[in-house]
């Protein structure tokens, strides 16, 4: 409990970094989706390790199988499952850990609430599980295409180094045209080179990664707890490393007068639509038809390269070495997580919105 | 859908700005907690409107009544229903807006969504409805503290005003020394005559609120969607104005590197704990026993003293007069809301915690 | 946990038998849907205390408001709830009751789990909680009413007296034409006076209740746990006093043959139908558009007008004298809220069944 | 939606007959519950097909693999994912259903609700999705060993030919003494050539399981709507063929009067017990210690060896003639199945009364 997200398109994702497999049960996946398996596939690979110098060098292929849910070619509205194998675990790498607290991980937490587990790659508390959200996202985004809506993120920010752009000045299709995932030319360079040198350095760090849902209807959210952007900042909250969500003018709205943070509405031909958006297209926890934005803070990756103080389940003192292949910043395979937390939670919206009316 | 939050501590919220009453009803709740029912009232007191000049000077009492739920002062571990009656609405105030949207408010999502809507007061989407979650929030409060656990907040930040100092700098028994709740005597001042000014120029502005959770057992949170942040953000998310949340390090965390972020661990006592808590106390998503402290970020008040352009509902340009008795700051009277969705997670993350390992 | 029914059509009911009040929030009611106040009301007097010599004479008048989620005479898609005040309680009848056990009440088992409990008139178990059912069933009607779907119920059974006609050889217009709620009037008579009987005696008697669901469309049911009689045999085990549950073919299907028991496709008009209709109906657990009908069995009630052996909360011998006004059989004002289960039940099935494919 | 079963034990079944495999994720397992694979693969070998003369010839080994959650051979709180591989599938022995409906089938209901459907071997409708049930239920009994409890169930009738016995004057260690499962060897073999001799005839026959769980605290189950027998009967009304379930006095309850109907509380030892037991061990849905005990009814196998006159998918007439290897009757093999469902529901209350009270 509780691994499971959404109320009507419902994922239960299991498995531990170096056990038999990761995977995801989709339960209510609306019937009659194309399931492009080849799509899945590549945004995997956007996430998969091993793609870059400035990304781990593990080397997880990814491959997935689709075990249920899918005829012909199509969603039959019965359960997805779907099943990525472990085959790159080098659980040695972790023997060390087995009894030892890695700082600012999960390995205290789960010891002490569970009284056991599975050290080995950090077990379920690894990012590995992501892979799982990814894939279910990919399903989600092939629904979504067919109404219009897309879900993109890029990397916005590297340690200090940020783009000053808004997505508004940015060409998000060339996202995918340099390794970081940042659109903005200007400063990508930069952050590479930052990240390659932090790596060097055998430490790690922090950054932000900016989403973007384009082509919502009116009316998705649900007052008053569960208004898009609160499920929204919890599907992104809930990615390892997350520290903060903001959506539309975000921290810096708190800073603003109303006279200046108000977005007048306005007529274009037939939609009635916002002259701004400092609303980030909700309003009252509910979409306005103005595109989505919002910003995600990732801490840095908590394993790096040195000797860092710990303590062992005994509480005696100990030091715990960085060992194994990690990332020296996560931003880069964390987008399309980003992109597919962000699909998952507007297409149960969608879903949902689809009983506010009766229709006869 | 979904006016409910909560897993095992589950509230269900119910009620119009205008309507006859708002309330909550509580299903889950723990039996033999000891219900203080003045606790409950000097909670709604906190939140009520009129309590001071840099608020709303309508006048509603807020006194609740409890339906069901308590027998001789203890909880039964039936629901507990209890509902607070609206008395001084001016609904005249709002037939200006029947057919208009106000910018920035849920006028025109609520029509679009519901193709109707109680345009008095803004009907549902109206804060007024946070009356409810603090009532039950005081009775989650009540357990806690049976558990030693405490919700605080305060106000940190007013427009571009904030306090220098950390929660910890701070004596948080000073928050209700001043109207606007912010224990940092040296800016309190300022950020008191700030308000009142924008209020007299027909203007709002926005601010942030600072939360701190003492006192959680190791081992509250779930892992890998409901991390213990994940719907502690989405708690805050979903309270009305709120534009962005982060916890421990925050959006500052991604700029920091690994070796300066990561909390090291020490044996004190008998206890493991640890140097630093830029993890917030909170570790791949469930507590370590540290202080969980996170902000929150409110938007300027949407009704502001001004003519403003918009259209109604037929898409025509019209204009909306500010009109009523609002808040030019929504911060002071949200700082007992951000506690009691505070306690209302915290407590559900307890119960979910007892049923973690089976007890004979 | 759990007085909560329903996935999106979600009810909480509240309220003890001598408390304040008894009520219900509905969440997830559509919007648009007209109230027809009278009709709630209606239903609440066919399930009234006092109704007639065969039913308990309590004078519980069940004037009912609702307080939220209706605006203008309809459904905002906003929370509804509605409170029944209680009345004519008399807790002074139950003062002996406060520290022993009923035989085969509640009372021993709430005050074992919960360690406390209200005892008056039964507190929280008491069979009163069921008015707050029948008028969210009655709003759920008038839904169903929309969409040309009803449910009806009668009693079939009283003791061992039973109607050996079939729902589709009686006229359900004339349930309501006799105080126990019985179309067949060939047999209503007698199961009328022996219910007089057995209340002169001091004793109660069971009896069955059959439902008739009419007019749902083909599709209606969840696969695979959620099957629609699933869902519907839960809404009828969980009225009071309910021992068994069946449907179509029910426990007699147990004896037949497939050959016999196989319901026959043909095509009426443009409709695919079944020829005979022993799957009630449902057809792995999803409607195929034939009636839907069922048997709910209803144990005797448990206060009896006499002296009954027991024990005190110590364990210590006692004797139970029956008190109060009560029921000597509880079919015929148990058929609204088998009715209103029924209509619970199709309602919310019908609102997912509206997630089952894309709307584009 | 809804594959899922279970609040805090929560299991989600996947997989159709004739693709890939059929499995089920645990999410809300406690932690430390030790995993007898071999215990797990007997359940599963008790449900399988071809394991006597009156039941389906098909050969599924019905082998599993858990892909997670498990760590070195106990429970780490963490989903378990377990899948069953298909390896028999026939599916040219259902071409000619591809767009015929089989009477009494889920082939019709399945096509209108989603607009596609796997036809091969019935899908996901094909009630070989309930190995995936027995092996969660296998993990809930091992779980529910450590507390002393057990679920188990036997063939009391079949057709016609019923046990006369109550579950108490039988020897339930001998249920799997015969091909049947039905512990009363008095009419165990006429059972068995009954059902043999409608296998020879081409037809298939229905009947009753009866379960009995014992060794249940008091206290479990949660009022009001999901009172034990509540849920207990919707698990197994969510069984492939079933159609009714009663429990304790169950329908002949119905009959009978208060007077003779009443459990009669008394004092053995410590404990409060009651004198009878035709409550079935629930009052007011609450467990009072007392054994469980329930029927549940099985219709006759839909699939026949003759032809039977039916419709295709355009309304046309058309012959089905019976192919593939069918149970001439499902209680045999349905035995395991109700004692699964009867382990996952009891368990599940289980944890949910643990946080009944709030433990300090």
């Amino acid at each position: 409990m509780s691994n499971s997200f959404g109320s009507l398109f419902k994922i239960t994702t299991f498995g531990e970094s170096h056990g038999k497999a990761i995977g995801v049960t989709i339960d209510g996946c609306p019937a009659g989706i194309e399931v492009d398996e080849s799509f899945i596939q590549s945004e995997l690979d956007r996430r998969r390790p091993g793609q870059s110098k400035i990304t781990t060098q593990r080397k997880e292929p990814d491959g997935y199988e689709i075990l249920s849910g899918v005829f012909e070619g199509k969603t039959t509205g019965t359960p997805i499952a779907l099943v990525i194998r472990n085959t790159d675990q080098k659980s040695k790498d972790y023997t060390h850990i087995a009894k030892s607290y890695r700082p600012s991980h999960a390995d205290f937490t789960y010891q002490e609430k569970y009284g056991i587990r599975d050290y080995r790659g950090g077990g379920r508390s690894s990012a590995r599980e992501t892979a799982a959200r990814v894939a279910a996202g990919a399903i989600a985004k092939l629904a979504l295409r067919q109404l219009g809506i897309s879900t993109q993120a890029y990397v916005s920010q590297v340690g200090e180094l940020k783009t000053e752009k808004s997505y508004l000045e940015l060409d998000l299709s060339k996202t995918e045209d340099n390794i970081l995932r940042c659109p903005d030319e200007s400063v990508a360079d930069d952050m590479i080179n930052f990240i390659d040198q932090v790596r060097k350095d055998g430490d790690t760090v922090g950054g932000v990664i900016t989403g973007v849902i384009t082509g919502t209807p009116v009316g998705l959210g649900e007052p008053v707890f569960d208004k898009l952007h609160a499920r929204l900042g919890a599907a992104m909250l809930g990615i390892n490393a997350v520290k903060g969500f903001e959506y539309g003018s975000g921290f810096e709205g708190a800073k603003m007068k109303g006279s200046a943070h108000n977005d007048l509405f306005e007529k274009q031909g037939k939609e009635i639509t916002t002259k701004t958006n400092l609303s980030g297209g909700i309003q009252g926890g509910i979409t306005n038809g103005q595109d989505i934005y919002f910003n995600v803070a990732f801490k840095p990756v908590a394993t790096i390269m040195r000797d860092q103080e710990s303590v062992d389940q005994d509480g005696n003192s100990t030091t715990v070495s960085g060992r194994g292949r990690h990332d020296p910043c996560v931003v880069p395979r964390a987008v399309p997580i980003v992109e597919a937390m962000a699909a998952l939670t507007v297409l149960d919206f969608y879903l949902l919105h689809q009983s506010t009316v009766l229709k006869g």
